[in-house]
Protein backbone atom coordinates (compact mmCIF):
# COMPACT_ATOMS: atom_id res chain seq x y z
CA UNK A 1 0.00 0.00 0.00
CA UNK A 2 1.56 3.58 -0.49
CA UNK A 3 -0.08 6.84 -1.25
CA UNK A 4 0.33 7.30 -4.48
CA UNK A 5 -1.79 3.35 -5.41
CA UNK A 6 -2.62 2.68 -8.83
CA UNK A 7 -6.54 1.95 -6.80
CA UNK A 8 -7.98 2.96 -3.93
CA UNK A 9 -10.95 0.92 -2.04
CA UNK A 10 -13.65 3.54 -0.29
CA UNK A 11 -14.87 1.04 2.19
CA UNK A 12 -15.33 0.60 6.04
CA UNK A 13 -12.30 -0.45 7.80
CA UNK A 14 -13.94 -4.47 8.17
CA UNK A 15 -13.63 -6.97 5.85
CA UNK A 16 -17.40 -7.16 4.34
CA UNK A 17 -17.98 -6.72 0.94
CA UNK A 18 -14.64 -4.85 0.73
CA UNK A 19 -12.87 -8.00 1.63
CA UNK A 20 -13.88 -9.54 -2.06
CA UNK A 21 -12.01 -6.56 -3.54
CA UNK A 22 -9.12 -6.84 -1.48
CA UNK A 23 -7.91 -10.25 -2.28
CA UNK A 24 -7.82 -9.87 -6.23
CA UNK A 25 -5.71 -7.07 -5.61
CA UNK A 26 -3.03 -8.99 -3.40
CA UNK A 27 -3.25 -11.76 -5.39
CA UNK A 28 -1.90 -9.93 -8.61
CA UNK A 29 0.59 -7.54 -6.35
CA UNK A 30 -1.08 -4.49 -7.13
CA UNK A 31 -0.62 -1.24 -5.77
CA UNK A 32 -3.65 -0.27 -4.04
CA UNK A 33 -4.60 1.49 -0.46
CA UNK A 34 -7.58 1.06 1.91
CA UNK A 35 -9.17 4.61 2.27
CA UNK A 36 -6.52 6.93 3.80
CA UNK A 37 -8.90 9.65 5.01
CA UNK A 38 -11.01 6.99 6.76
CA UNK A 39 -14.26 6.52 7.54
CA UNK A 40 -14.50 10.47 7.32
CA UNK A 41 -13.75 9.59 3.53
CA UNK A 42 -16.29 6.39 3.15
CA UNK A 43 -19.05 8.74 4.44
CA UNK A 44 -17.63 11.80 1.83
CA UNK A 45 -18.95 9.89 -0.84
CA UNK A 46 -21.96 8.47 0.61
CA UNK A 47 -23.33 12.02 1.08
CA UNK A 48 -22.71 13.31 -1.88
CA UNK A 49 -19.70 15.86 -0.62
CA UNK A 50 -16.90 14.14 -2.03
CA UNK A 51 -16.06 14.84 -6.16
CA UNK A 52 -17.14 12.06 -8.21
CA UNK A 53 -16.22 13.73 -11.71
CA UNK A 54 -18.33 12.30 -14.30
CA UNK A 55 -19.03 9.35 -12.25
CA UNK A 56 -22.20 7.80 -11.08
CA UNK A 57 -23.22 8.85 -7.81
CA UNK A 58 -22.96 5.17 -5.35
CA UNK A 59 -25.84 4.00 -3.47
CA UNK A 60 -23.17 2.20 -0.96
CA UNK A 61 -19.58 1.04 -0.37
CA UNK A 62 -17.07 -0.66 -1.47
CA UNK A 63 -16.21 2.07 -3.86
CA UNK A 64 -13.08 2.12 -6.30
CA UNK A 65 -11.01 4.76 -7.34
CA UNK A 66 -8.56 3.81 -10.42
CA UNK A 67 -6.13 6.80 -9.71
CA UNK A 68 -4.95 6.35 -13.43
CA UNK A 69 -7.90 7.30 -15.15
CA UNK A 70 -10.38 8.71 -12.64
CA UNK A 71 -12.99 6.22 -13.19
CA UNK A 72 -14.90 5.79 -9.77
CA UNK A 73 -17.05 2.79 -8.99
CA UNK A 74 -19.54 1.15 -6.55
CA UNK A 75 -21.23 -2.28 -6.69
CA UNK A 76 -18.92 -5.75 -5.39
CA UNK A 77 -19.21 -7.25 -8.57
CA UNK A 78 -18.49 -4.56 -10.78
CA UNK A 79 -15.36 -3.49 -9.58
CA UNK A 80 -14.44 -7.48 -9.52
CA UNK A 81 -15.38 -7.12 -12.79
CA UNK A 82 -13.68 -3.85 -14.00
CA UNK A 83 -10.47 -4.66 -12.00
CA UNK A 84 -10.51 -8.98 -13.45
CA UNK A 85 -9.38 -8.43 -16.96
CA UNK A 86 -6.37 -5.96 -15.68
CA UNK A 87 -5.53 -8.44 -12.72
CA UNK A 88 -5.61 -10.94 -14.50
CA UNK A 89 -8.11 -12.66 -12.75
CA UNK A 90 -11.56 -12.87 -15.39
CA UNK A 91 -11.17 -16.43 -16.73
CA UNK A 92 -10.50 -15.28 -20.81
CA UNK A 93 -12.57 -17.04 -22.50
CA UNK A 94 -15.10 -18.15 -20.02
CA UNK A 95 -15.56 -14.54 -18.64
CA UNK A 96 -18.96 -15.02 -18.16
CA UNK A 97 -19.25 -18.43 -16.40
CA UNK A 98 -17.01 -16.35 -13.53
CA UNK A 99 -19.25 -13.93 -13.55
CA UNK A 100 -22.20 -16.36 -13.00
CA UNK A 101 -20.13 -18.04 -10.44
CA UNK A 102 -19.02 -14.81 -8.75
CA UNK A 103 -22.91 -13.55 -8.51
CA UNK A 104 -24.00 -16.65 -7.30
CA UNK A 105 -21.11 -16.74 -4.25
CA UNK A 106 -22.40 -12.85 -3.64
CA UNK A 107 -25.67 -13.81 -3.55
CA UNK A 108 -24.73 -16.51 -0.95
CA UNK A 109 -22.86 -13.48 1.03
CA UNK A 110 -25.95 -11.49 0.72
CA UNK A 111 -27.91 -14.57 2.76
CA UNK A 112 -25.30 -14.64 5.17
CA UNK A 113 -26.04 -10.52 6.06
CA UNK A 114 -29.73 -11.35 5.90
CA UNK A 115 -28.81 -14.11 9.04
CA UNK A 116 -28.32 -11.60 11.51
CA UNK A 117 -30.49 -8.75 9.46
CA UNK A 118 -33.45 -10.26 8.26
CA UNK A 119 -35.41 -6.99 8.52
CA UNK A 120 -32.99 -4.10 8.21
CA UNK A 121 -29.56 -3.15 8.15
CA UNK A 122 -30.90 0.08 9.77
CA UNK A 123 -32.13 -1.91 13.14
CA UNK A 124 -29.66 -3.68 15.72
CA UNK A 125 -29.04 -7.74 15.46
CA UNK A 126 -30.67 -7.09 19.13
CA UNK A 127 -33.90 -5.59 17.38
CA UNK A 128 -34.47 -8.69 15.04
CA UNK A 129 -33.37 -11.77 17.43
CA UNK A 130 -36.33 -13.40 16.26
CA UNK A 131 -36.82 -13.28 12.71
CA UNK A 132 -32.98 -14.25 12.63
CA UNK A 133 -33.46 -17.30 14.54
CA UNK A 134 -36.40 -18.51 12.02
CA UNK A 135 -34.34 -16.86 9.12
CA UNK A 136 -31.20 -19.10 10.17
CA UNK A 137 -32.65 -21.92 10.59
CA UNK A 138 -33.96 -22.18 7.26
CA UNK A 139 -30.51 -20.73 6.04
CA UNK A 140 -28.82 -23.78 7.67
CA UNK A 141 -31.17 -26.85 6.64
CA UNK A 142 -31.91 -25.76 3.16
CA UNK A 143 -29.44 -22.58 1.95
CA UNK A 144 -26.04 -23.82 2.96
CA UNK A 145 -26.28 -26.71 1.62
CA UNK A 146 -27.57 -25.76 -1.94
CA UNK A 147 -25.01 -23.04 -1.86
CA UNK A 148 -22.08 -25.61 -0.89
CA UNK A 149 -23.62 -28.21 -3.62
CA UNK A 150 -23.30 -25.73 -6.56
CA UNK A 151 -19.83 -24.82 -5.46
CA UNK A 152 -19.07 -28.76 -5.06
CA UNK A 153 -20.83 -29.81 -8.06
CA UNK A 154 -18.97 -26.87 -10.08
CA UNK A 155 -15.15 -27.66 -8.43
CA UNK A 156 -16.16 -31.08 -9.87
CA UNK A 157 -16.79 -30.10 -13.73
CA UNK A 158 -13.86 -27.95 -13.92
CA UNK A 159 -11.50 -31.04 -14.70
CA UNK A 160 -7.80 -29.08 -13.71
CA UNK A 161 -5.81 -30.57 -11.29
CA UNK A 162 -5.39 -27.91 -8.70
CA UNK A 163 -9.31 -26.93 -7.36
CA UNK A 164 -10.66 -23.87 -9.08
CA UNK A 165 -13.93 -22.66 -10.56
CA UNK A 166 -13.20 -21.53 -14.24
CA UNK A 167 -11.04 -22.62 -16.85
CA UNK A 168 -7.28 -22.98 -16.20
CA UNK A 169 -6.29 -20.36 -13.74
CA UNK A 170 -7.77 -18.99 -10.64
CA UNK A 171 -10.34 -16.14 -10.86
CA UNK A 172 -12.17 -14.07 -8.89
CA UNK A 173 -15.15 -15.92 -8.67
CA UNK A 174 -12.79 -18.26 -6.66
CA UNK A 175 -11.47 -15.35 -4.18
CA UNK A 176 -15.14 -14.64 -4.02
CA UNK A 177 -15.96 -18.65 -3.37
CA UNK A 178 -13.45 -18.57 -0.37
CA UNK A 179 -13.82 -15.65 1.03
CA UNK A 180 -17.76 -16.82 2.04
CA UNK A 181 -16.15 -20.22 2.96
CA UNK A 182 -14.10 -18.61 5.24
CA UNK A 183 -16.36 -15.97 7.05
CA UNK A 184 -19.24 -19.28 7.40
CA UNK A 185 -16.09 -21.08 9.32
CA UNK A 186 -15.97 -18.10 11.70
CA UNK A 187 -19.85 -17.99 11.80
CA UNK A 188 -21.14 -21.41 11.44
CA UNK A 189 -18.59 -23.82 12.40
CA UNK A 190 -20.37 -26.28 14.15
CA UNK A 191 -22.60 -26.43 10.75
CA UNK A 192 -19.82 -26.06 8.49
CA UNK A 193 -17.51 -28.81 10.00
CA UNK A 194 -20.88 -31.21 10.22
CA UNK A 195 -21.33 -30.83 6.24
CA UNK A 196 -17.66 -30.69 4.75
CA UNK A 197 -16.97 -34.28 4.78
CA UNK A 198 -20.56 -34.84 2.29
CA UNK A 199 -18.13 -32.41 -0.62
CA UNK A 200 -15.08 -33.93 -2.54
CA UNK A 201 -13.95 -30.70 -3.89
CA UNK A 202 -14.34 -27.92 -1.25
CA UNK A 203 -11.85 -28.59 0.98
CA UNK A 204 -9.00 -28.65 -1.31
CA UNK A 205 -10.29 -25.77 -3.10
CA UNK A 206 -10.52 -23.75 -0.05
CA UNK A 207 -6.66 -24.60 0.85
CA UNK A 208 -5.60 -24.21 -2.49
CA UNK A 209 -6.85 -20.44 -2.73
CA UNK A 210 -5.80 -20.16 1.09
CA UNK A 211 -2.16 -21.23 0.28
CA UNK A 212 -1.39 -19.12 -3.21
CA UNK A 213 1.55 -17.02 -2.13
CA UNK A 214 0.75 -13.90 -1.84
CA UNK A 215 -2.57 -14.89 -0.45
CA UNK A 216 -0.88 -16.26 2.25
CA UNK A 217 1.71 -13.44 3.03
CA UNK A 218 -1.62 -11.27 2.97
CA UNK A 219 -3.64 -13.22 5.36
CA UNK A 220 -0.73 -13.28 7.76
CA UNK A 221 -0.15 -9.80 7.45
CA UNK A 222 -1.65 -6.44 9.69
CA UNK A 223 -3.59 -5.61 6.31
CA UNK A 224 -6.33 -8.77 6.89
CA UNK A 225 -8.55 -6.93 8.98
CA UNK A 226 -10.59 -9.37 11.63
CA UNK A 227 -14.22 -10.45 11.54
CA UNK A 228 -16.12 -8.36 13.73
CA UNK A 229 -19.54 -6.19 12.95
CA UNK A 230 -19.63 -6.80 9.06
CA UNK A 231 -21.38 -9.90 7.25
CA UNK A 232 -19.55 -12.33 9.15
CA UNK A 233 -20.37 -12.22 12.91
CA UNK A 234 -20.67 -15.23 15.82
CA UNK A 235 -23.56 -15.43 17.41
CA UNK A 236 -23.56 -18.92 19.17
CA UNK A 237 -27.62 -19.20 19.27
CA UNK A 238 -27.34 -19.35 15.50
CA UNK A 239 -25.28 -22.18 14.94
CA UNK A 240 -25.80 -25.56 15.03
CA UNK A 241 -24.38 -28.77 13.83
CA UNK B 1 -40.19 -15.77 -31.04
CA UNK B 2 -39.54 -19.05 -33.08
CA UNK B 3 -37.90 -22.38 -32.82
CA UNK B 4 -34.99 -22.26 -34.26
CA UNK B 5 -34.44 -19.04 -32.55
CA UNK B 6 -30.96 -17.22 -31.67
CA UNK B 7 -31.57 -16.69 -27.37
CA UNK B 8 -33.59 -19.57 -25.64
CA UNK B 9 -34.37 -18.27 -21.96
CA UNK B 10 -35.66 -20.90 -19.28
CA UNK B 11 -37.39 -19.33 -17.06
CA UNK B 12 -40.66 -19.94 -14.90
CA UNK B 13 -43.36 -18.86 -17.33
CA UNK B 14 -44.08 -15.10 -14.87
CA UNK B 15 -42.18 -11.85 -15.20
CA UNK B 16 -39.70 -12.34 -12.34
CA UNK B 17 -36.11 -12.00 -13.05
CA UNK B 18 -36.54 -12.73 -16.31
CA UNK B 19 -38.35 -10.04 -17.45
CA UNK B 20 -34.93 -7.66 -17.42
CA UNK B 21 -33.48 -10.20 -20.19
CA UNK B 22 -37.29 -10.40 -22.01
CA UNK B 23 -36.78 -6.17 -22.36
CA UNK B 24 -33.77 -6.23 -23.33
CA UNK B 25 -33.89 -8.86 -26.01
CA UNK B 26 -37.39 -7.34 -27.31
CA UNK B 27 -35.55 -3.54 -27.30
CA UNK B 28 -32.96 -5.64 -29.66
CA UNK B 29 -35.66 -7.03 -31.71
CA UNK B 30 -33.43 -10.20 -30.96
CA UNK B 31 -34.49 -13.71 -32.43
CA UNK B 32 -35.58 -15.21 -28.90
CA UNK B 33 -37.90 -17.85 -27.57
CA UNK B 34 -39.13 -18.38 -23.83
CA UNK B 35 -38.97 -22.43 -22.17
CA UNK B 36 -40.63 -24.45 -25.63
CA UNK B 37 -40.86 -26.89 -22.74
CA UNK B 38 -42.77 -25.03 -20.15
CA UNK B 39 -41.86 -25.66 -16.26
CA UNK B 40 -40.60 -29.19 -16.99
CA UNK B 41 -37.74 -28.02 -18.99
CA UNK B 42 -36.67 -25.60 -17.05
CA UNK B 43 -37.05 -28.28 -13.86
CA UNK B 44 -34.85 -30.23 -16.06
CA UNK B 45 -31.72 -27.59 -15.67
CA UNK B 46 -32.25 -27.12 -11.87
CA UNK B 47 -32.24 -30.73 -11.03
CA UNK B 48 -29.56 -31.76 -13.31
CA UNK B 49 -30.68 -33.78 -15.82
CA UNK B 50 -30.40 -31.34 -19.01
CA UNK B 51 -27.32 -31.67 -21.27
CA UNK B 52 -24.95 -28.99 -20.12
CA UNK B 53 -21.73 -29.68 -22.54
CA UNK B 54 -18.58 -27.91 -21.08
CA UNK B 55 -21.35 -25.14 -19.26
CA UNK B 56 -21.16 -25.09 -15.23
CA UNK B 57 -24.37 -26.27 -13.89
CA UNK B 58 -26.51 -23.29 -12.54
CA UNK B 59 -28.19 -22.81 -9.12
CA UNK B 60 -31.65 -21.34 -10.61
CA UNK B 61 -33.12 -19.48 -13.57
CA UNK B 62 -33.11 -17.36 -15.33
CA UNK B 63 -30.95 -19.29 -17.64
CA UNK B 64 -29.84 -18.53 -20.99
CA UNK B 65 -28.95 -20.39 -23.66
CA UNK B 66 -27.18 -19.03 -26.50
CA UNK B 67 -27.81 -21.09 -29.77
CA UNK B 68 -25.05 -19.99 -31.79
CA UNK B 69 -22.52 -21.20 -29.60
CA UNK B 70 -23.90 -23.66 -27.00
CA UNK B 71 -23.03 -21.32 -24.26
CA UNK B 72 -25.87 -22.01 -21.25
CA UNK B 73 -25.20 -19.07 -18.34
CA UNK B 74 -27.44 -18.40 -15.49
CA UNK B 75 -27.00 -15.65 -12.80
CA UNK B 76 -29.62 -12.37 -14.14
CA UNK B 77 -26.62 -10.00 -14.43
CA UNK B 78 -24.20 -12.13 -15.96
CA UNK B 79 -26.69 -12.91 -18.92
CA UNK B 80 -27.40 -9.16 -19.09
CA UNK B 81 -23.91 -8.49 -19.22
CA UNK B 82 -23.32 -11.40 -21.73
CA UNK B 83 -25.98 -9.80 -24.34
CA UNK B 84 -25.75 -6.50 -23.71
CA UNK B 85 -22.55 -5.93 -26.01
CA UNK B 86 -24.17 -8.10 -28.41
CA UNK B 87 -27.60 -6.29 -28.55
CA UNK B 88 -25.71 -2.94 -28.30
CA UNK B 89 -27.14 -2.10 -24.79
CA UNK B 90 -24.11 -2.42 -22.82
CA UNK B 91 -22.88 1.65 -22.85
CA UNK B 92 -20.22 1.17 -24.71
CA UNK B 93 -16.83 3.08 -23.08
CA UNK B 94 -19.19 3.54 -19.75
CA UNK B 95 -20.26 -0.16 -19.73
CA UNK B 96 -18.52 -0.45 -15.73
CA UNK B 97 -21.42 2.01 -14.73
CA UNK B 98 -24.19 0.35 -16.54
CA UNK B 99 -22.82 -2.42 -14.37
CA UNK B 100 -23.08 0.03 -11.25
CA UNK B 101 -26.40 1.00 -12.67
CA UNK B 102 -28.04 -2.57 -13.08
CA UNK B 103 -26.79 -4.80 -10.18
CA UNK B 104 -27.76 -1.50 -8.00
CA UNK B 105 -31.21 -2.18 -9.62
CA UNK B 106 -31.43 -5.77 -9.00
CA UNK B 107 -30.27 -5.41 -5.35
CA UNK B 108 -33.25 -3.60 -4.98
CA UNK B 109 -35.11 -6.03 -6.79
CA UNK B 110 -34.08 -8.57 -4.37
CA UNK B 111 -35.45 -6.34 -2.06
CA UNK B 112 -38.78 -6.23 -2.91
CA UNK B 113 -39.10 -9.97 -3.28
CA UNK B 114 -37.96 -10.22 0.72
CA UNK B 115 -41.07 -7.56 1.30
CA UNK B 116 -43.39 -10.73 1.22
CA UNK B 117 -40.57 -13.57 1.89
CA UNK B 118 -38.22 -11.86 4.34
CA UNK B 119 -37.69 -15.71 6.23
CA UNK B 120 -37.04 -17.73 3.22
CA UNK B 121 -38.46 -18.87 -0.31
CA UNK B 122 -39.41 -22.34 0.98
CA UNK B 123 -42.13 -21.24 3.12
CA UNK B 124 -45.83 -19.32 1.78
CA UNK B 125 -46.19 -15.65 2.65
CA UNK B 126 -48.42 -16.82 4.89
CA UNK B 127 -46.10 -18.29 6.90
CA UNK B 128 -44.36 -15.41 7.12
CA UNK B 129 -46.78 -12.57 7.41
CA UNK B 130 -45.80 -10.67 10.83
CA UNK B 131 -41.99 -10.70 9.77
CA UNK B 132 -43.21 -9.55 6.22
CA UNK B 133 -45.02 -6.71 7.94
CA UNK B 134 -42.06 -5.44 10.03
CA UNK B 135 -39.69 -6.01 6.67
CA UNK B 136 -41.68 -3.60 4.51
CA UNK B 137 -42.63 -1.11 7.27
CA UNK B 138 -38.76 -0.53 7.19
CA UNK B 139 -38.78 -1.57 2.99
CA UNK B 140 -41.52 1.40 2.71
CA UNK B 141 -40.07 4.05 4.72
CA UNK B 142 -36.68 3.84 4.38
CA UNK B 143 -35.15 1.25 0.83
CA UNK B 144 -37.35 2.81 -1.47
CA UNK B 145 -36.76 6.40 -0.95
CA UNK B 146 -32.71 5.53 -0.61
CA UNK B 147 -32.81 3.45 -4.16
CA UNK B 148 -35.24 6.45 -5.95
CA UNK B 149 -33.09 8.91 -4.70
CA UNK B 150 -29.86 6.76 -6.40
CA UNK B 151 -32.02 6.51 -9.87
CA UNK B 152 -33.04 9.89 -9.93
CA UNK B 153 -29.51 11.42 -9.22
CA UNK B 154 -27.84 9.68 -11.77
CA UNK B 155 -30.28 10.19 -14.20
CA UNK B 156 -29.43 13.93 -13.13
CA UNK B 157 -26.23 13.95 -13.23
CA UNK B 158 -26.96 11.92 -16.91
CA UNK B 159 -27.35 15.91 -19.27
CA UNK B 160 -28.47 13.99 -22.17
CA UNK B 161 -32.28 15.38 -22.68
CA UNK B 162 -33.80 12.13 -22.93
CA UNK B 163 -33.55 10.56 -20.01
CA UNK B 164 -31.63 7.32 -19.43
CA UNK B 165 -28.61 5.82 -16.73
CA UNK B 166 -25.53 6.01 -18.75
CA UNK B 167 -24.06 7.30 -21.42
CA UNK B 168 -25.88 8.66 -25.00
CA UNK B 169 -28.20 5.78 -25.35
CA UNK B 170 -30.62 3.22 -23.74
CA UNK B 171 -29.06 0.32 -21.85
CA UNK B 172 -29.42 -2.92 -20.25
CA UNK B 173 -29.62 -0.73 -16.88
CA UNK B 174 -32.46 1.18 -17.77
CA UNK B 175 -34.66 -2.13 -18.86
CA UNK B 176 -33.55 -3.14 -14.90
CA UNK B 177 -34.63 0.26 -13.28
CA UNK B 178 -37.75 0.39 -15.72
CA UNK B 179 -39.19 -2.74 -14.82
CA UNK B 180 -38.26 -2.65 -11.00
CA UNK B 181 -40.51 0.51 -11.13
CA UNK B 182 -43.18 -1.18 -13.55
CA UNK B 183 -43.17 -3.34 -10.61
CA UNK B 184 -43.09 -1.31 -7.44
CA UNK B 185 -46.04 1.02 -9.22
CA UNK B 186 -47.93 -2.96 -9.07
CA UNK B 187 -47.07 -3.61 -5.55
CA UNK B 188 -46.55 -0.29 -3.73
CA UNK B 189 -49.66 1.82 -5.56
CA UNK B 190 -50.05 4.01 -2.63
CA UNK B 191 -46.13 4.27 -1.74
CA UNK B 192 -45.01 5.06 -5.43
CA UNK B 193 -47.73 7.75 -5.88
CA UNK B 194 -46.71 9.42 -3.00
CA UNK B 195 -43.37 9.49 -3.38
CA UNK B 196 -43.49 9.97 -7.18
CA UNK B 197 -43.77 14.02 -7.38
CA UNK B 198 -40.26 13.97 -4.92
CA UNK B 199 -38.18 13.35 -7.80
CA UNK B 200 -37.62 15.45 -11.16
CA UNK B 201 -36.40 12.98 -13.52
CA UNK B 202 -38.00 9.14 -12.61
CA UNK B 203 -41.09 9.76 -14.51
CA UNK B 204 -39.77 11.01 -17.91
CA UNK B 205 -37.10 8.46 -17.60
CA UNK B 206 -39.88 5.64 -16.71
CA UNK B 207 -42.12 7.31 -19.52
CA UNK B 208 -39.30 7.52 -22.11
CA UNK B 209 -38.55 3.76 -21.89
CA UNK B 210 -41.66 2.59 -22.07
CA UNK B 211 -42.58 4.54 -25.40
CA UNK B 212 -39.20 2.87 -27.25
CA UNK B 213 -41.28 1.52 -30.35
CA UNK B 214 -40.32 -2.16 -29.90
CA UNK B 215 -40.98 -2.00 -25.88
CA UNK B 216 -44.54 -0.29 -26.42
CA UNK B 217 -45.67 -3.10 -29.24
CA UNK B 218 -44.33 -5.83 -26.49
CA UNK B 219 -45.81 -4.55 -23.66
CA UNK B 220 -49.27 -4.51 -25.48
CA UNK B 221 -48.49 -8.60 -26.61
CA UNK B 222 -49.17 -11.52 -24.92
CA UNK B 223 -45.80 -11.88 -24.92
CA UNK B 224 -45.64 -9.53 -21.56
CA UNK B 225 -46.72 -11.68 -18.95
CA UNK B 226 -49.05 -10.63 -16.16
CA UNK B 227 -47.97 -10.43 -12.31
CA UNK B 228 -48.75 -13.11 -10.50
CA UNK B 229 -46.87 -14.94 -7.57
CA UNK B 230 -43.04 -13.91 -8.44
CA UNK B 231 -40.83 -10.58 -6.96
CA UNK B 232 -43.92 -8.38 -7.61
CA UNK B 233 -47.26 -9.02 -5.59
CA UNK B 234 -49.82 -7.10 -4.41
CA UNK B 235 -50.69 -7.75 -0.82
CA UNK B 236 -53.11 -4.88 0.20
CA UNK B 237 -51.65 -5.14 4.15
CA UNK B 238 -48.27 -4.27 2.61
CA UNK B 239 -48.64 -1.19 1.12
CA UNK B 240 -49.19 2.31 2.83
CA UNK B 241 -48.40 5.86 1.43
Amino acid sequence: MSNNADYKLIYWPIPGRGEFIRLCLEHAGASWTDTPGGVDEVLSYVNGSADLGANPAPLAPPILKDEKNGVILSQTAAILMYMAPKLGLDGGKQHMHTAQHALTGLDFNDEVHNTHHPIGSALYYEDQKNEAARYTEVFRRERIPKFLTYLDTNLGRNTQTDKHLTGDSITYADYVWWQVLDGLFYSFPKRMHALLPTYTNIKPFYDNIKSQPRIAAYLASERRLPYSQGVFRYYAELDKA
